[in-house]
């Protein structure tokens, strides 16, 4: 196999059969030390992270396909941290795509004058395109067309993926007593031309809650699979 | 009349006839004592530029008038620098509805990886809303209708004027030669709840260019009326 890419948390390699590899590394974003999923920089590295990471991805990413939303995830071996996935182009250099239960993050931020913090939000979706020198900026379906990123039915497509692939996962959580806050998605396009989710889902993807008080990423997966 | 309100570059009075009295001042905005239409404070204090500003503002809304373009203007006194507007409620806090031409400013700060700089845009519509505190963060449709701001349907009505308008600038300018980059527009509702234009049409609304060279805001009513 064929090393194509080094990520800030996975190393991507082709596979002879066309498909490819994610290895999950114990990396993880942050600054200073702390990790921050929505850092775009690599801030630490954490033992079991990457494994802890790669079994919520399996779970999630299995759930999904129960429920025939297209994505990318072939399987998974926990213990080499590998998953084999399709292959999938993003859309430009990479968009982040969000939804939103509740108003906190760079929602809040941008938007304080017209929310309280944490109020609930009727699963937002909103894109961010990759660019970390440029500090992941907002972007509008209108720029995307234009842009020649994602037409505006692709646009569509992506907003009612990814509020289903929210409520899954959402679903999921409230069953462990836990509350979604946000998540952050991304897309690409398979052979087919089809959008497919791509990446992972996992506690670097989200915010989650319970009992009002915030789950650190790392302990996502012992509280919702242990 | 009633003194209702102070803006960064104009006041604003209440009538006794119901409309209400925009006095231009020759403060502009800017930092570090430079002219800068952008910039969210007032930087200095610039004799005529009140006068200038409102010359322009009354050609365009005459402009806009004859073909029929919803606008809160009735009529202005060049020498008190005064402009009598019908009354209007802003979106929210106020919003500025943007139309770019080429790919400058913020457009090109946020999506510099998929756009050449003064790259041509067809009349490109993007929203933000007026949060000094917050730099006048970008906002989708689908945001400002959740927030209760503007409804979809609003929004395309003030996409259209917004290219309508701009079209009509572009075209005047063009007749002295000169090239409109981009403009910043203000809407509001009037008391039929129809959406019209407010506020001012100057030359610290717009990015203009002669022969490649960027022209000054307060040169801009010079070279077009002078």
């Amino acid at each position: 196999m064929k090393h194509v890419y080094t990520g800030k948390t996975k190393d991507v390699f082709e596979l002879e059969d066309g498909n490819y590899l994610l290895k999950f590394k114990d990396d993880v974003t942050g600054e200073d030390g702390v990790f921050d999923p929505g850092a775009n920089s690599v801030g630490l590295s954490i033992e079991g992270a990457g494994k802890a990471g790669l079994k919520l991805t399996q779970f999630f990413f299995e759930k999904l396909k129960e429920k025939d939303i297209p994505n990318h995830y072939v399987d998974a071996d926990i213990e080499k941290q590998e998953m084999k996935v399709a292959p999938a182009t993003v859309f430009g250099n990479g968009l982040e795509v969000i939804c939103r239960f509740r108003a906190v993050g760079s929602f809040l931020r941008r938007y304080g004058a017209y929310v309280e913090e944490g109020q609930a939000l009727d699963a937002f979706v909103e894109v961010t395109i990759k660019d970390d020198e440029r500090l992941d900026p907002p972007i509008s379906n209108d720029a995307l067309d234009m842009l020649g990123i994602l037409t505006k039915e692709e646009y569509e497509v992506l907003k009612g993926l990814t509020k289903d692939i929210s409520l899954v996962v959402k679903e999921e959580l409230a069953k462990k007593g836990m509350e979604l806050y946000d998540i952050k998605l991304e897309f690409g396009r398979n052979k087919a031309n089809e959008i497919i989710l791509i990446d992972e889902i996992s506690g670097g993807n989200m915010r989650v809650y319970k009992d009002g008080k915030y789950i650190l990423p790392l302990d996502l997966e012992q509280l919702l699979l242990g």
